[in-house]
């Protein structure tokens, strides 16, 4: 293994030990963004060599249910995900995954890259349930590590233009940075008034999609309200697990409400984002560990400063050195 | 003019002179669910001519901005919509309309099913909305009006099992007359308890499909928990402006939240689902009155007894009667 | 083993011993429409248990390449399937496969009909592929044994009218057996006559999709003319590898041409069709053989009569009578 | 009227007065790849003021048929298309048109794009018929104009890898200038030969689109065998009216076809790719004319040399040059 990122689950984990129904009742290793090099293979494996620098897909699913068989294997009752109770994530030395579950990285994408390939895939994920394509008008919502990445992917699948809202100033210029077109803060909690800005910045056009990245009230009665009748409101982040919504708004205008849970076929779109370098993922790695100083970097995840990103650690730093 | 049903928003218009921002500001004709014998046609009319009996699609788009050319006429912003203020509706002796929304009804289609396709093609519109097909296990919730009409449509789209939910007995009775294969009853407000029941029914399988024809907090609570991951919950009925969905569940199943707004290109196949004796309407009409007795015709409609489902107002039943 | 029909194809590899690249080069079982019972089962089967009777989905896919994945994974090129060198088939009185690929039947669908699912499957995956739907206008061309599933699978899909065209009479008559509301024969070599006819039938209105069951130079030449703009016209049958096709035509009128290799996720609707009822598959069957006669079973399906559609096998058929 | 592109459909016109059934039977005026200055509009009209710059979209559809209200108003029977007898087209001083298709040009995209887009539409339509996105591995067929502007289209739509395919090497000279990556000669009649070196490119890959621009028994052939098993081959140029196609190899690899008719809803999104800077017409403007010398430029026109693309007549150069 080499870099594995820490995602708000992985700390919420660390911290309450639960996330929702999905209870920790034994010790779990942590950890699902990531990448490493292949040491070992099976005998029937074609696909990958030793040697081979990947990206690993943290699922695999069963293969066999109705979903996995329909194409929507992110479905599959019976995923195995790391780090999802009871599985052990790959926050480690070594670790064994299904080798069509790991994506051969090119030379000039790094192992960091690789291991943020993970957050990218799930905005890969938010913008194709969007129909975000060449010309669509998006809003994101939210300026979060997956904000980013969502605004990063909409970018490059051709969105003409990409406002994205928070109610901190801080992080709406790392949005800017990041390649958003457009930047309006959330002021207060009133949907109305971040609305109308939205509205005075498009000149009365609205967006095509809404990529809701926080997915809390606020964000998602503005959400509701700003997107164009017909258009798609995504929710990727998920901040209040119930939500009053504005639903005969959302009835009246058709706008389709779509949630998005991780990612499937998704990978390989966001690899060749990074590979063509239609996205660039480095402005997101704020800090960097050891795996030695692990505890150190839960603490830094867990107070994050005004800008912080992404934590990664470095399973094996010596060697990703001589590779990278 | 002929047959015109009165509708809930008709009844509402009556009684508050106002449905959400449509706010009444002069007198104006009602009615939207009609159907008529043609008696003069412009020069230039070529798919209609005189004693051609219709049914009337009560809106008009204009045929122009982006959602009338992308197919989606119904989300027109400048719809001119029958007895949506300040447009007068078709209860009248004579009334004009655009030769392409006037559907030529066969010999053997009677002038009230004619009347009764606009609440039908509601039904048709959210069941393709929700992708009802051939083999779609599907759960209806709510069974007034709509709640039927959406039932049948469902049944002659080919579902293989419809389940309807809804707190009063006489209704699922009616239900279950109309064609559903099941009916469960909503019993106080216990979402968890609906669902358990529908899940006992299925065992273990969920609805692909969930129409709520209802709108209520309750409703939705039943839908998003039941339906089945990477189904859809769609929103055909409107009873709260608001409600309080749980966001997160829907998007960790990916269970899509469709709204349908009135119909587009719906009525051909509400047409066809009559004309091939796949739907009967008759059930639903439970009262009938002349044009002379409207006022009577709308207390009745305003006062409902167990067994009311329609009311259908007669523009000239002498000339009607000669004709079906 | 319980039932195993004999398909075009194994006649075929019978005959000449190849299908264009698959070639035998050594001897191989024969079968792939089949059904059977559950004799035995691995440790972590849970779908099935012994005594589960079942039809067989004869192809085995990878279930790791980017089609499997992606919800087609009857394009998978590792697929592993029934009667296609170098890969067994299961005309046998034992066969071993994969618990998922085994759909089992409920107590009402016979093992014949069971075995029958497979040449339905196709016709279901051909309906879908032309996005046959409830109020469509179809058009089948050939009335041959896929031809007969085809059409019936329409009329199950919700299709108003489906009209038949083949140039034997006696074929038409079966297909009007069937459930076609209408026959057309191919006189000679004419596309156009037989289009006209069509045309003629339809007073104006065109199909809306043709399926193409025969594959033939005229076939082709008649489901391009006739497809209404917009439309889709699926190859279901093969008959000629290279066609003649008027691709201006079908460009200008936007009619998609889409072919139909085998099936992906239809089983299940396939047997929903038997099991309630909507396909009556029993007129197909005509002729019924013990597998010690199956060198019988095959010259009869070398030489049909006018009646014979579909030859069966019965692998064990005192323990099938026990069953049915 | 400011500019107006001559296409191969006119010189066609202007040399043997038919194209197919559409045939010349009085005087016509030519043009439909045009661009203007509003000089006058109805009293109705609000989406456009005097003195706007725009592109003229050629074709105004009936709105009213099956296709206008469900979104491809170009398969609409009652067209009124530019230039396409018995209708006028634009090469004039003046011309009226319906204002909404009209599309307003942005200041910094000139006259001479605003009349390109006619062509630049129909890649975008070939595109969007493929599903180009993000990603996808596009072939496309022929280098002439169209084959041009599909391939930026392709570009600007986020293609991963776009190889050209012509017999001429100083059209696929041109290709590369206009930002194929990859250009491949076509050589003498062998298909073979021309699909095994786009395989040798790929390394083992395969298009997952290819856009036959040219229309050629051997390009259709190219077509089917290079495109990835579930890919889309879309048929956008017209070089033969028929073709033998190898139909089989479509089907077993369910490869559609699709062919492209002039575009709807296009224009928005070519508009885009111009002002967006992500397509570059310039390349394509290889000779200019005056109205007076349209004789000239239809010679011109009509004998290419190794560099021409696009021969544009100025309707009223001084005025033009006033404005852009």
């Amino acid at each position: 293994m080499q870099c594995v990122g820490i995602c708000g689950s992985d700390v919420h984990y660390y911290e309450r030990g639960r996330i929702g129904d999905f209870v920790l009742r034994a010790p779990m290793v942590i950890g699902h963004e990531a990448s490493g090099i292949v040491a070992k293979i099976g005998s029937k494996v074609t696909n990958l060599k030793i040697g081979d620098r990947v990206a690993i897909e943290p699922g695999v699913s069963c293969r066999k249910c109705s979903w996995c068989k329909g194409g929507r294997y992110n479905l599959c009752p019976a995923m195995q995900f790391c780090a999802t109770p009871p599985v052990d994530g790959n926050l480690a030395t070594y670790y064994t995954h299904s080798p069509d579950f790991c994506h051969k990285l090119p030379d000039d994408v790094s192992m960091e890259e690789g291991a943020m390939l993970e957050p990218l895939s799930v905005g890969v994920h938010a913008c194709r349930r969007g129909r975000v394509e060449f010309g669509s008008l998006v809003l994101v919502l939210g300026a979060g590590p997956i904000g980013l990445v969502t605004l990063m992917a909409a970018k490059a699948m051709g969105a003409k233009r990409v406002i994205v809202c928070d109610p901190q100033e801080h992080r709406l210029k790392i949005a800017l940075d990041c390649g958003a077109d457009e930047a309006v803060c959330i002021s207060s909690n009133s949907a109305e008034k971040t609305v109308d800005a939205i509205k005075t910045l498009l000149h009365g056009s609205l967006p095509d999609v809404t990529l809701d990245c926080a997915g809390f009230q606020t964000t998602a009665q503005i959400g509701i309200q700003a997107t164009r009748p017909g258009g798609v409101y995504v929710l990727v982040g998920m901040g209040q697990d119930s939500v009053d919504v504005p639903l005969v708004l959302a009835a009246i205008k058709e706008v389709d409400i779509r949630g998005v849970f991780r990612y499937a076929n998704d990978y390989p779109l966001a690899l060749e984002m990074v590979a063509s370098k239609r996205v660039d993922l480095s402005p997101l790695l704020t800090h960097k560990f050891d795996i030695e100083e692990t505890q150190l970097a839960f603490q830094t995840a867990m107070n994050p400063d005004e800008r912080s990103i992404k934590v990664m650690i470095y399973c094996n730093r010596q060697n990703n050195e001589q590779t990278v």
